[in-house]
């Protein structure tokens, strides 16, 4: 089941994500990234991708697109914050974009 | 060439669409509309649609997506205000949206 992040479980999975450009947002449990691409195709080529990943489990991003730029917010809505289901899209989003 | 709207354009061309569902962004000149789909499946299909579109007329929107939602600005950087892109777009997106 999905449930919220423990203090034990936050830190081994958001380090490595803050290390990768991700942060927390601001008064919120969730966190964000922007990523920019070489133009719109590459964006929308990218948020295709992770719709796909996105939908098969069943847990989908809040994002923005404006050309070439995606800005994303992750978190659980069912629990309220930051679960397992972020760390897991976040890592598959940065894999997808490199 | 693609140009702001004139006084004698705007009209014609924004009231059909402000029957439609859209209406003026606050304190931009800019169009803005929310689509509410079945789903985040049909919500993302749309917008795959509308991205091809897009990318066609070299016309992007700004956009965000949450599940099923999509909310949606038009403007055309190019002239700081509205062009008649934006009116083509928003209509292709209506139709789309059907």
């Amino acid at each position: 089941m999905t449930e919220k992040l423990s203090d034990e479980t936050r830190g081994p999975l958001l380090e490595p994500l803050f290390a990768a450009g991700w942060q927390m947002v601001e008064g919120r449990d969730a966190i964000e990234k922007t990523f920019v691409f070489k133009d719109f195709v590459e964006a929308f080529g990218w948020m295709a991708r992770v719709a796909i990943w996105a939908e098969k489990w069943d847990h989908h991003p809040e994002w923005s697109n404006v050309y070439k730029t995606v800005e994303v917010v992750l978190s659980t809505h069912d629990v309220g914050g930051l679960s397992a289901l972020d760390a897991k899209l976040a890592r598959k989003m940065d894999s997808l974009a490199e």
